[in-house]
């Protein structure tokens, strides 16, 4: 049977990315030895991260100015490593979910800060807008894409102070005006790559502000300076993303993969709106997510929950159950879905409906 | 032409282990998804974190009492964690080499740090014995081997204070008593896996004692208490150093892996004593790493150095390169290095001496 992988990550990647990187682990383009055992400092890796690089740079039109960095740790290290380098006295966060609310915890280990706004009140079922952002901020951080509740900001905020942006769910999903941020940053495990890599876009002139004295690793000076290679970096992980951002370009680049997520979006969310035994979680239409598409039986259905769960499985569907946060369902798509399983959850929906 | 890889790191792994990660990552335990790209948090994977973990401990031998992680961030992240962590007041570094001396730079940030001994003057030709340990130091840290010099501690040391070990390139390779040590740990891209995973043996009991506040991914605590699912693991690392930890319990554990470890240092340093054209850089017998063989042509062949990396790459020999810093070359032999490997570098060798 055909599987549909809707999980939140890890998550989908496209086949092509797969067996690339297979290959390249049992031979990597022809020199008689795996990916995974060659030299990062080697004449055979150093090409793959200067393309990687390069990749990000071309497919999201990053200006003159940014280093982009791989990583490891993931973004919940980024999360104190953004405050370490950038929080001089005081920084904003818009807490939106769990993530942006672990984002601040560790920001308040090195300096003031504000919440700038809110959802928490409601669960999170909403964005946050029209607030009032201090002007003496030294960044304000958020959290594009909301993985669990599934809310996206599916434009760059416009705000009188710089951002700082955790992508981990929706970067390569959309274009984005870097030269608004300072820093973006991200796991690689939705739309990059296998888990175990971390990307980071980031302004060079802005470091260097804080007194701070900051443990070696966790400057970005480091590793700007040395290419990401400062350490061992994750060589695998890195191929994989190589592979993934040359998918993306193939396909057209963030523009076409805007386009893709949007029509898998209305798909399921269509079918969800329309279906009489669902109903989405997040509140305003426009805040939904393109990328994690949250829904939950209705009242009246509510304790068909197992079933819907069992007969979306044995059709396929993987990685379906919502964060237990929200509950319900949670079909993430991310830029490796294809609008077939999309029908696909559409088809098995219609199916469940009918049955009751 | 067959490929002999003697690279630093990352290095050879068994050929059973790529194969098995290659064949995971088209289909993992035939599932019909990609171990790429399934959740850390899924039923297929857990069992793969805990049996990774429970190796570590059955290979080891690792007693009661002690957790062990596997998280993101190299080893060099370790070098500011182990400090954050265990230094109250006073740290004792042995000063043996690069890897050693970043390690007690970080550690300069925490609290006072004493050099216990060092062989910087001598180029870390030698390692230090015989010194006297303060017995109030929080803990003595020590790099049992020494990658890029070609040293290395064959036994654990006998001091009054507890140890921390970076056992980045020789962990697996022969029997630890872990009960020695408040902490070990080291990159996984030597003995154990693929770039991209760290793994840390952690005493329980000894954390807390320090006052600072630590962020959150920095804590060991937090690791612990998650069981190395804090944030998303480096699942693909995890699965491949699950794959090499079965092959290692497979081929008779630590002791042979020592036995077959000390077999090929033997082959390769009696090469190297008896060719008329080389040197070995380490200055006592029995401080040479079995792990990281590193040699010089003698002063009246220097001139065939670059003759003899081309005769050597021609014959199949990778990564023989030695390290900036000592020159000439390097021989690493890591676990999964065959006997046979070590014999077509010892007639290469010998082939390049009749020429001569």
């Amino acid at each position: 049977m055909k599987k549909y992988n809707f999980g939140a990550g890890p998550c989908i990647l496209p086949r092509e990315v797969i067996e690339k990187t297979a290959s390249a682990i049992l031979d990597f383009n022809g020199i008689g030895l795996s990916i995974a055992e060659i030299s990062h400092r080697s004449k055979d890796f150093q090409p793959v991260m200067d393309e990687a690089m390069a990749l990000v740079k071309e497919v999201l039109n990053v200006p003159e100015g940014y280093s982009v960095l791989f990583l490891g740790g993931g973004a919940s290290l980024e999360f104190c490593m953004i405050p370490f380098n950038f929080l001089v006295k005081k920084a904003g966060y818009l807490n939106t979910g769990v993530w942006a609310k672990k984002a601040m915890k560790e920001a308040k280990l090195f300096g003031e800060v504000v919440e700038v706004a809110s959802s928490a009140g409601e669960n999170y079922t909403y964005l946050p807008k029209n607030f009032d952002v201090p002007t003496d901020l030294d960044y304000l951080h958020v959290t594009t894409n909301n993985t669990i509740y599934g809310t996206e900001y599916h434009k760059d905020l416009d705000v009188p102070v710089r951002l700082i942006g955790d992508m981990s769910s929706d970067i390569f999903s959309r274009p984005v005006d870097v030269s608004k941020y300072d820093c973006i940053y991200g796991g690689a495990q939705k739309n990059l790559s296998m888990a175990g890599v971390t990307f980071i876009i980031i302004k060079d002139d802005v470091l260097g502000r804080v007194q701070r004295e900051i443990p070696t690793m966790l400057d970005y000076r480091t590793h700007i300076k040395k290419g990401s290679m400062f350490n061992t970096p994750p060589v695998v992980p890195i191929y994989t993303a190589l592979e993934n951002l040359r998918w993306i370009k193939a396909n057209g680049g963030v523009e076409a993969m805007e386009k893709l997520a949007k029509e898998r979006a209305d798909i399921v969310y269509g079918e969800i709106d329309r279906n009489k035994l669902f109903r989405g979680t997040v509140k305003c239409e426009e805040d939904r997510s393109y990328m994690n598409i949250c829904f939950v039986l209705n009242d009246e259905y509510a304790e068909l929950q197992d079933e819907f769960f069992k007969f979306a499985t044995e059709r396929g569907m993987v990685g379906i159950k919502g964060h237990r946060d929200v509950g319900g369902f949670r079909a993430s798509c991310y830029n490796a879905m294809t609008v077939e399983g999309c029908k696909a959850l559409v088809e098995t929906m219609k199916e469940f409906e009918a049955r009751h």
